[in-house]
């Protein structure tokens, strides 16, 4: 392959230019030094993943069904998975039906094949500030323009969709949303199905984190409320574990078939093995113990960031307390850019990750997402206090 | 999720109209009734997974790496896996560096990304006559002017290339092509490659069937004397098994952030724990005892068709024998409709594949492609017997 950087005939794709080194893996690089408490990363706690659990299902998948764990398979996914799939989401209030379930490498394949399909260049798409930036990442090759929400704490406000009149989509996730932390109330969730209903504006409803409630489980789905219609995706990732990618996309009947020909484009199927060996572990039942120990496990740490930040953060800085998730969202004094200071605490041994990469449109500078899941109590409290320590000097300097 | 199908609010993307429900998997299901001898799949035989090894391997890497084998992953794939790559295409001839190598959930995949990457909506990209299905989905959604380059029994004429001039890229498949089964000699591949560099034609070569040569491995990759550059696709399906869903990408530097970047936004990574069970397969040299074996198998099934072939064909049939890889491709009498004959074919007891799909321009409907592989050479008789007749008949008929 000699020469190919000189003279190169290629000519990319007008799209390839939405799509950039993504921000947060570049931090994520640079804060990966011994010493650095990072509470920048969005991984589930390693020591939550059910190891033995997981040995079993291979073992038993191999012996069992080897010829057809191994071999290619339906796109749409595994029959017994798509069935469980169905069967959890009614316990949540969400009625749906196996026809409807497409399993996916990950939720983040759902949200690239929902983008393939409902998305051209000039769409306009409608999104929470801040949202999750895996799914401006998706969208962003599609080349939408994007439209933003007006939100309050529990996420868009209903009075503010007509701003996404005409929008393909907006695109919600209503539990324990990354970055901000925040839940969705069961009322406003109604307001907001009723709202969307009468504007013909379709919902594209994530829920990566919805089972890693602390004290009472979240609302039922908004989807479950949407009579226009509304994309539903969940994901593995948070209850089982991240490295087997296993993800799903719950679709209305009219729009089923084109996600399914268009995963069959994208990659033929999720593996089957991963579908198999996933169903074994969770079939018997695993995930009713499993879930209470990750729930209780996240509680805590989630009470020592709370502890943490009550003592170190200086005054002007405003959080709310995560209910579920992963995350707590800062919101520093006007005039502090939460990007500026990011090297200053990595040398003080802490790193998070700006506020700015999450919203689509215009970015609020002084805001900052920690994650609460990846490290234990006691280095969290060294990391926020390191973190107050540079804020604090930030303010004094700023407002000397 | 009520009342979704009425009414509904959904608008598709222009995109969505270029895909369209595969012909093939619709084939397979109607083919999925016993009795029926299916030389349609392009199913490995299930018989050469090598399920011992995937056991020990899949025990190993939850030993040994657990946590980082079910944690989220660098999106370029498993370092390990992507040398080991790096090895096997420096002993074909393929020089290229680990940097270069980004590890895809199937080849699929890698084609899809490089749609992504490569194609405006009326960008030309040129392929041969026939050419691999699952390329002309891939592509598809990006809404190229496919343009047909003139084949012979090794592939694209080079002196043809001059219709592809202008296209994004060329799309080929020297190896033992699905579905013609045709392989380029030594001499087409230079001459292909000098033509291509000429015309500042980029090349996109796909690989997923190389190891399953008869005799001899195929010469070196045209790749390999690309001096403008190429991108070369390859396959765990067909060494290993499917059901990893475990592909790769070579990339010019250039090139590989663009197609990084589309494959964080299409899915983060390819299951980590796959690649771990993947390259602890095949660290041990697996494949060198593993490799042989299947191609013994595959070439006495090879020799079963085409014995069955000579036999059963009637007069006015073509067919050349592949020296590799898992397809006969027939050239019926003119005025021979495989597809119309189809239905005849399955009451008869055997499925094929039409030719037809396979043509992105004017098809050839007096073509078919049988596969080899899946079934025994017992059955790959009886199937072709009754294909021998339906042809004999539907001559009979049509010549009366």
């Amino acid at each position: 392959m000699a020469e190919t950087t000189r003279n190169t005939p290629w000519r990319l794709a007008q799209r390839a230019e939405r799509l950039n080194p993504s921000v947060i893996r570049e931090i994520l690089k640079a804060t990966e030094q011994p010493g650095i408490v990072s509470l920048a990363g969005g991984l589930p706690s390693p020591d939550s993943f059910p190891v033995q659990a997981m040995r079993e299902a291979c073992a038993r998948v191999l012996a069992d069904a080897p010829h057809e764990a191994l071999q290619y398979a339906a796109s749409e996914g595994f029959g017994p998975l798509r069935e469980w799939v169905v069967a959890q989401l009614a316990a949540t209030g969400l009625a749906a039906t196996a026809s409807q379930v497409l399993i996916t490498s990950g939720s983040q394949q759902g949200l690239d094949l929902v983008g393939k399909m409902l998305i051209d260049a000039g769409s306009r798409v409608a999104v929470e500030a801040p949202t999750y930036l895996g799914a401006l990442q998706a969208f962003a090759p599609y080349e939408p323009d994007f439209v933003t929400v007006d939100c309050d704490d529990e996420g868009p406000l209903p009075q503010a969709l007509g701003a996404a009149a005409g929008a393909r989509f907006l695109y919600l996730l209503p539990n324990f949303q990354n970055p901000s932390g925040r839940c969705m109330g069961a009322q406003r969730r109604l307001a907001l199905a009723e709202q969307a209903s009468r504007l013909g504006l379709p919902l594209v409803e994530d829920n990566p984190y919805g089972e890693l409630w602390f004290d009472a489980p979240p609302p039922p789905p908004v989807a479950a409320a949407a009579a226009g219609g509304a994309i539903y995706l969940g994901s593995f990732s948070k209850v089982l574990a991240p490295g087997l990618r296993l993800g799903y996309v719950v679709a209305p009947p009219a729009l089923f078939p084109k996600l399914l020909q268009a995963k069959q484009a994208a990659d033929l199927h999720t593996p089957g093995f991963n579908q198999r060996v996933a169903y074994e572990v969770i079939r018997s039942g695993l995930l009713d113990t499993h879930l209470p120990q990750v729930r209780a496990r996240y509680k805590a740490q989630r009470d020592a960031m709370r502890a943490a930040l009550q003592l170190h953060l200086p005054p002007g800085c405003r959080t709310t307390v995560p209910a579920g998730g992963m995350f707590f969202w800062v919101e520093l004094p006007e005039g502090l850019d939460a990007s500026a200071l990011l090297p200053q605490a990595v040398a003080a041994g802490v790193a998070y990750v700006p506020g700015s990469p999450f919203f689509s449109g215009a970015a609020r500078a002084n805001t900052l997402r920690l994650s609460f899941v990846t490290v234990a109590p006691a280095l969290i409290e060294q990391g926020v206090a390191a973190l107050g320590q540079v804020l604090a000097g930030a303010l004094e300097k700023d407002f000397a």
